[in-house]
């Protein structure tokens, strides 16, 4: 059959006429619900594509969505960040969502507000927080605004999703891959957690507390060494100056993210010391850059392309129903030893 | 005065009311317009923090503008585009817009084009494009449906209004330099370009062009050799391989993009290969990671910054007025000497 004339826009109804199915079978394939055979998508798709139908437009009127995700990103420099993305992004490329970022500020609560405010002012159908810094309560007055899934923060709420890594697991795979290889004064560099009532559910206070039970529970209780800054490269690199200027260095230390273990390695070259021959180096994310051969840092591989994807999946879940029961999705992390990390020299 | 009833909308009324100013003096201040004083800034600020004022849902209905800029990025992964993002919140940061990034696909057309249909279907106020690899005509689309500049992209559009580093000349500046230390056998490595029309434009072409016009000027014509792969870590990795491969193994790579040296870095060191000692690499951008101690990779600064900074004042304007004369920025880039360039052995 002929294209509609285009002086009028193109409904949902033409759709399903160019593609010969019904007008039910057109809206399961933009909605991405179960039932829609592959063969049906792909015809779908086709008769979008020839008739250049545009979804949105056409939903505002109907049920006032705008196939729009919101992201909140809190710091675009941290090369984890970017395989969560990828997750979600993975995961919506069938639907006709469309992602945006807001970046966020780092690690800061107002920042945050603005962003998701902004969010939440503009219609969109759903927001995921990557890492948010935000208060508990915060989080569940965004979660009863608008389907929120929250990423990297542990802590069940009935109003949103959780996605997270077993952080005290992965902290305890370091500890124990270090003591392995023969090290016993192996220090931890943490992102400084100010908010007390926050602390318990955030992935950096978590990989702390697992990286002490970890020391304690292999009889290293009195070597635990932790310094508090940031997870930032310029936190790793304060953070690993302290420790070197320690009258009894360190032979090796667990950085609590890859972006600080770059800190780490600057300020160990810095000081004329070698890796891993005069101090061993592990990260945590398992990024590019620890998996960059000149670098070659031993990390801890939380899977981020798949916390994203089951991000995104929950989200379409709590949009089609608001009501549903909350989920907490934890992967479990995997070492991944490299170069930066050897026995102790004798 | 009290504030007003929470059960009603805050209006611009009462915030002027609540600041002791006119309407037209906030207004002002939310279109962050010529005229409004510092303090008077301040005044309408406070008034709006304590009123808990939402300008978007005012706006909405009053002027059709959604106080919403989209910012395409095509690579989250390349580590330029923050700098580049860095300078557009830092200049917007002043203001009511909000700014969402759209990730575009990586050098693909068709995921330009959805996600600009999908920022312009979304009602934002105006558009900046990172790097876009669309047509001519489709850039000239865009811009005719929302204020559009276009970033890292030559060439003069009477719609639209662009910010790009000269790229000859950042070219020439890394060609000169490893000339200066003595190196004859310069190579470099390009993104493929596959569109003749849009080859003047882009300003990987613009450097590889550069590089030979600098080859040639300095009686090195001979010696030009030119790698076609992809501004990514692996474009990088490949291309290296290919050059090492080389009977005569050039002294000096000159990779297009900081991002493409990793991918070289990787591929010395895999060769057991030392960098400068037996070949000097040099990339373009100056990110974190060129600065990076371990890494410290020769680089080209193109001001990331100022880019963005400049790209949002433009937009700006042109959301003033949309008829405005189209303007081009073009930023002289600086030469960053580091540890990874030095003399050729002997």
């Amino acid at each position: 059959m002929e294209p509609p004339a285009p002086q009028r826009r193109v409904t949902i109804v033409d759709v399903a006429r160019h593609a010969q199915v019904s007008t039910t079978a057109v809206s399961k394939v933009l909605r991405n619900a179960y039932g829609a055979s592959p063969e049906m998508r792909a015809k779908v798709r086709r008769a979008i594509d020839e008739l250049g139908y545009r979804p949105l437009a056409a939903a505002r009127g109907l049920r006032g969505q705008t196939y729009t995700i919101g992201v909140m990103l809190p710091d675009i420099r941290n090369p984890f960040f970017p395989e969560i993305l990828d997750g979600i992004t993975g995961h919506l490329a069938d639907t006709d969502y469309q992602v945006f970022l807001g970046p966020g500020g780092c690690n800061d609560e107002q920042a945050e507000a603005r962003v998701t405010d902004a969010m939440i002012d503009r219609g969109m159908d759903g927001i995921i927080l990557i890492a948010p810094v935000s208060s508990r309560a915060r989080l569940e007055h965004i979660a009863s605004a608008v389907p929120a899934v929250v990423v990297g923060r542990h802590g069940h709420s009935a109003v949103y999703d959780t996605v997270t890594d077993d952080d005290m697991a992965g902290a305890s795979l370091v500890v124990g891959h270090l003591a392995g290889l023969g090290h016993r004064r192996i220090a931890h560099i943490e992102h400084r957690e100010t908010d007390a009532t926050r602390r318990a559910e955030m992935p950096n206070a978590q990989r702390a507390d697992g990286y002490r039970r970890a020391m304690q529970a292999i009889g290293l209780a009195e070597e635990i060494d932790v310094v508090s800054t940031s997870y930032t490269q310029q936190g790793g690199y304060e953070g690993a100056r302290q420790l070197l200027a320690r009258p009894r260095r360190p032979t090796a230390v667990f950085a609590g993210a890859d972006i600080v273990a770059m800190g780490v390695l600057e300020a160990v070259a810095e000081a004329g010391l070698s890796v891993p021959g005069d101090i061993s180096v592990a990260g945590y994310d398992n990024t590019t850059f620890a998996s960059f051969g000149p670098i070659s840092l031993t990390s801890v591989d939380q899977a981020g392309h798949d916390i994203g994807g089951n991000a995104a999946r929950l989200l379409l879940e709590r949009i089609a129903d608001r009501q549903k029961t909350s989920v907490q999705v934890k992967l479990s992390p995997m070492l991944v030893p490299r170069r930066t990390t050897a026995a102790p020299q004798a």
